[in-house]
């Protein structure tokens, strides 16, 4: 919506944009979409540009703006166990039937060592320690991670022990949970032995970790932990590599100059925790690096009840794309 | 219904019941009834009687009818983990923010030790090996474990190592998950961490072992899984001790002779994995012991979609209970 009326403010005045442009809207992202990167294909001669702008990001603090130079690789699967052919009744089948409840969680629980390390063989491949250059970056944003964490109502990091805060969210792999189900769960109790439990778990990838080998070596890891008589069926959701931006690359400086000359404050470099898939796909399919400059806050509540998006962002937001363009086109 | 119908025929036929009768209806078993006891309690002397008929039970199989002549006690439990005080996107906080399905799943996890043996400390008091006399009785049935797993679509024993199924399912105790649930389960995917996760968990018990105990040393055991700054609450459901019947009173060598007359085949005592914790009410506050006799069977389905429930079962469980009420008036 910012860039969409930075172009309108550009043709108000001047009567055209700055430089052509091309929009690209898609609905799909979050549940994985599958129909953008067969498209983007299709269309590549088209759509191929010099540069990807992107704003799905937030900014370093609500007075600096920020342009994130990295994004998190992301694989996402469903697995489905299967015991019995049917609901058993726990008196009736206790203990003798498999509970795939049980498995289930056994599977999960074991996806992390007590270090908070991700168990699955070869997960860690690609995965160097943190670039020299890039903890001095870091270094200078003064992260408060205390702050972080009690912003929603926590206090004590998850992650791998002896990494920080930052380390954990920009630039190591995670496994999580982001869904798991089995049984009887609504009100009341019921005494029942589900046949069925299943569980969706994403990974966030690092550097050069690769989602297809991390794909099998998960379901490795599955297969291995379900008894010889139930059943496992694994679902496959999006996936996409790590994605790191050449900041050096003149886009990315003048974009942060035009953002500070817009916020009265120099704008930063920061690293991401999240995937924004699409910028792989346009990398991946046009050979396109993307500027990522984006006006969210982190109290905006993203994909929460109650989300929000902060006025000054929107209207400072499109002011700044407006500069961006303008500097894009000099 | 069984017992109703055989109630009306022997008024059809001799204008009077056998034996003085009251009828206790009632509807909240399942879900673990709060009502019943204190009803019990408050009309003790109205409903205080010799003995205690239940048909809320199964044959031995289609052609042998059985006493159930033990059954397991229940504790059941919901527990709620809450870290976040909202849903949170996994690409910002994936990995620094604690994930309520994985501590749920690693505290289900642990609830069994990798020899099937609840690791829960105590939980194993007042469970002694199998008395001989109840292992050679048992032994006389001839069960058939892989029918019995077969049937289901199974074929290993998911209980404690060196346990016989009919162990497993008459005389251990056992842990079971009825139900888990957290985070996104509906169509597609989310890249969400929840901010709480829940489970039914309910224990089958044996022989003395203590249901306030072992709810005590449950909670105790998840308390002590739960980082410092997550919140943990629980949810008491229905509990009851396990109960053994004195098979030597005359109302059960009675009611067997009735049913091996009708059926034409011996009756069999058997233990049970069930809990029916009306029996227990009728125990505690009337003083009642109860014959448990019942025409269900094994492939019934029962509590599982598609259950049924045999005519034979109707027709002949009408007849017998019309000879047990004849034997136990003469």
């Amino acid at each position: 919506m910012t860039f969409v009326e930075a172009c309108r403010a550009w043709k108000a005045v001047s009567g055209r944009l700055p430089i052509p442009i091309s929009i690209l809207l898609e609905g799909e992202e979050e549940p994985g979409g599958v129909h953008l990167p067969p498209f983007l294909r299709a269309h590549a001669d088209e759509l191929r540009a010099d540069i990807g702008l992107i704003c799905d990001t937030t900014m370093w603090d609500a007075a600096t703006p920020a342009i994130q130079t990295m994004l998190r690789g992301l694989c996402s699967e469903e697995i489905v166990i299967t015991a019995a052919d049917r609901d058993l009744h726990s008196g009736f089948y206790g203990s003798a039937a498999a509970n795939p409840n049980r498995i289930l969680a056994r599977i999960l629980a074991d996806l992390h060592d007590a270090d908070g390390r991700v168990t699955i063989p070869g997960f860690y491949k690609g995965v160097p320690e943190l670039p020299a250059a890039l903890r001095e970056q870091w270094d200078t944003l003064n992260f408060d991670a205390a702050a972080f964490l009690g912003a929603v109502g926590l206090s004590v990091p998850a992650g791998e022990r002896g990494r920080t805060v930052l380390e954990m969210i920009w630039s190591r792999p995670t496994c999580e949970i982001n869904g798991m189900g089995g049984g009887y769960q609504g009100e009341g109790f019921k005494t029942v032995i589900p046949s069925m439990a299943s569980a969706k778990v994403s990974f966030r990838l690092v550097f050069d970790q690769d989602p297809h080998a991390i794909r099998a070596a998960f379901r490795d890891f599955v297969r291995a932990c379900v008894p010889v008589d139930c059943k496992v069926e694994f679902i496959e959701y999006g996936s996409g590599s790590a994605i790191r931006f050449p900041i050096e690359a003149p886009a990315f400086g003048r974009t942060r100059d035009a953002l500070t000359a817009e916020w009265g404050r120099a704008a930063v470099f920061v690293g991401g925790g999240g995937s924004i898939p699409v910028t792989h796909d346009l990398k991946n399919a046009l050979g396109m690096d993307v500027v990522l400059a984006g006006f969210a806050l982190d109290d905006d509540r993203i994909h929460s009840p109650n989300e929000k998006y902060e006025l000054e962002s929107f209207r400072r937001g499109v002011r700044s794309w407006a500069r961006i363009l303008d500097t894009l086109g000099s």
